[in-house]
């Protein structure tokens, strides 16, 4: 506090990784010096550090701190308070290293989203018995303070769903196969030579990365334990330029859009390639830039957008959790006890929503009756329909339900294999209602 | 912290003031008790309250609370912890609850603009020297955790510049205008039948409002102590439609703008209508929501969007700051000791931008050329320039002008009058980059 007579002693970090977001907390940390200790109440430095290789060479001077090669080392180090783990990864060395980190009775800030999906509830009650603070703005949306808005600044509200575009790879690959009229494979294997993927892209274009940060905030909005087995995860390597610009047409984008929605049946998790009114913030989202849109009752819906990766953007998440730990802010991990979060009531059946369907069909008399009466058949009715001209004995036909639930949907695709009218296989995509 | 063995004591609520926003706040309480003292870690409770009618007809029951008449009385109450300042306006009642509050040792959580932009700085070194909390998340831009973001979230940057739409009626104004086609005057006027309107309307159409906020942020970005004073102020009643039209025509959205920016010659704050591409956020934000855009420069660019008003986004952010507070957070006011806030230097010529221009000329020849002339001579190039269809012997003339300081425009604005072919006055507008 400001009327404190003394001056408080320094908070002292200890950084585990020194890629992208460890170099960018080591900028920080010396560029803002003074400017820190003030909003922080106390000086922040920079004890010690480890990686891979000491003699890498790196874009910021990391001689005067302590080194460690192994990170558990350095997390039980005397002269570090605070260790930051920047190592990555959900098991090995960065569990280990938060692990010992809360043992050795340090407070732990983390970007790791992989981590926390798989052993966040393992981790908080760790924390929070030995009374530390372990604290991920920097694992969800890079920049935004999404963590905080929903965990604190929020917190008189009961949510009623949270959405995100999360994964800026993805949100790049869609959007410039849309601008630059190319198919996925091309986009892709532009994204990876711009070094836009991680190392197993399935990680990236296979919803995966974006399902562990929404699995970070469906807890915290939820008072939930961490589940990602219960997400619904489909990637976007099937999402073809054809639908990107039928769903345009008709006044949709498409976003690889996370949702965690709690409905009267249970928590709903998913990661899907989704259609969004073109009018609405979500579908005007370019590149690499996240956006998540959090509703609750009190707050009505309130939209976040920001760089969602880079080393500022994501050193400055890590840097906010470095202040408040400096600060003397102590909070559950998800926003309540550990204890008391319950494990998420999954919810079998996804709430209904319009869907997009398109599929092609045989150019004979009575097919498009047959795909109607299947869909009646589902109890599932038409908003709009087109019929695409074509060159040959192919139809392209494209549909936009009224609201139907994903059962019913399923129910209807399996009819449609039935009637012997389509060329190939539909494709089925939930319209979120935003 | 959840490994508190014995239970923790209630936060005890006094509120003052039951308009929208204090029942709001009664209503969240009562709905959401368990829900928040498993987030707070105790439970929140209200002891009293305090309006000027206790038997007015109200949407929640307050029967079961103290009453006072006297909202001083309310904050001296021994069973009153924190006291909720719902009161509104910069002086009177509302200035002597904060301060009787604070001086009988209780925290404050206030929604009033008014009163910080004006006493921002002295309130502050009295809930500093008591060692008490004054937060104020629900004084800007509604249901937007704005100032947690900037306070905390964002610590760990240097800002560049806070920009924001913070007044809903002047959004709902302008973009009415533009979707109905109708002159301000006309509009003023629904808004005013709709309640959209304070008592004293210049608060609103006049910016004074949307300053007040401005200066809250400009404090907290750049460590400054509140200058409400030093913001350049102007209001929407001299923005017509035709000028909406032609702005859009040239790509841009008119906004009542507030912009707080830290320079090379001081800090510049301003509340004026600008125009932003339309590609951007801020130009398509449509009737009451509010928007703060926030550069750090780490983190590049935040933007934040959503209710900027009303019973629940408001009593969302006061309630915000009541569980932080349950919580047992502190915080200095404006994100550092108020004893370290420098006073704000004002920049005496805001950074240079690109500038609108309309003006009517007399259609004789030579005209343009005389107007061309004299932003030459005022050193200020023309980007784009139209001049548009006319039936009589007035010419409508726009230009977008390459980045120009304020002088150079007041400059060239003084030469336009020298040159006789002028009808009328010129509009200028700034084009804020974004």
């Amino acid at each position: 506090m400001p009327s404190s007579p003394s001056p408080a002693p320094p908070l002292r970090l200890g950084i585990a990784g020194l890629g992208t977001v460890g170099i960018g907390v080591v900028k920080i940390v010396q560029r803002h010096g003074p400017l820190l200790a003030r909003r922080a109440g106390r000086p922040i430095e920079i004890a010690a550090v480890c990686a891979s290789s000491r003699h890498k060479n790196r874009s910021a001077d990391i001689s005067a701190y302590g080194w460690e090669d192994d990170p558990v080392a350095l997390a039980r180090r005397d002269d570090v308070d605070l260790v930051i783990e920047l190592i990555g990864g959900e098991n090995g060395p960065a569990k280990a290293t938060v692990e010992a980190a809360l043992a050795a009775g340090k407070d732990v800030v983390t970007a790791n989203k992989a981590l926390l999906a798989r052993h966040g509830q393992a981790l908080a009650e760790a924390a929070e018995g030995a009374g530390r603070s372990l604290r991920f703005e920097a694992a969800v949306a890079g920049g935004i303070p999404v963590i905080k808005a929903l965990g604190e600044g929020l917190a008189g509200n009961a949510m009623r769903r949270v959405m995100g575009v999360m994964n800026g790879t993805c949100n790049y690959i869609l959007t410039r196969m849309e601008s630059a009229g190319l198919p996925y494979e091309t986009v892709f294997e532009e994204a990876r030579q711009l070094g836009y993927l991680e190392a197993d892209p399935e990680l990236d274009v296979g919803g995966i990365d974006a399902a562990h940060k929404l699995a970070l905030l469906a807890a915290l909005a939820f008072g939930c334990r961490v589940d990602f087995d219960a997400i619904e995860l489909q990637g976007i390597g099937a999402v073809s330029i054809q639908d990107i610009r039928l769903a345009r047409d008709m006044g949709f984008a498409i976003k690889l859009l996370g949702v965690a929605q709690m409905t009267g049946r249970g928590l709903e998790q998913r990661m899907t390639p989704c259609l969004v009114p073109e009018t609405h913030p979500l579908a005007q989202l370019d590149g690499g830039t996240n956006m998540v849109v959090i509703e609750g009752d009190a707050l009505g819906q309130l939209v976040l957008r920001g760089a969602g990766a880079g080393e500022g953007p994501t050193a400055s998440a890590v840097m906010g959790d470095v202040v408040d730990i400096a600060r003397g802010l102590r909070l559950p991990v998800f926003g309540q006890p550990a204890a008391s979060l319950v494990p998420a009531p999954p919810a079998a059946v996804s709430a209904a929503a319009p869907w997009y369907l398109r599929m092609v069909l045989l150019d004979k008399p009575g097919a498009l009756a047959k795909i109607a009466t299947v869909l009646g058949e589902a109890g599932i009715s038409i908003d709009r329909m087109r019929q695409y001209g074509h060159d040959d004995a192919h139809a392209p036909v494209l549909i936009v339900t009224h609201k139907a639930s994903s059962d019913d949907i399923r129910v209807a695709l399996d009819g449609f294999a039935e009637t012997g009218v389509l060329v190939g296989e539909p494709v089925a995509m939930r319209i979120e209602e935003v």
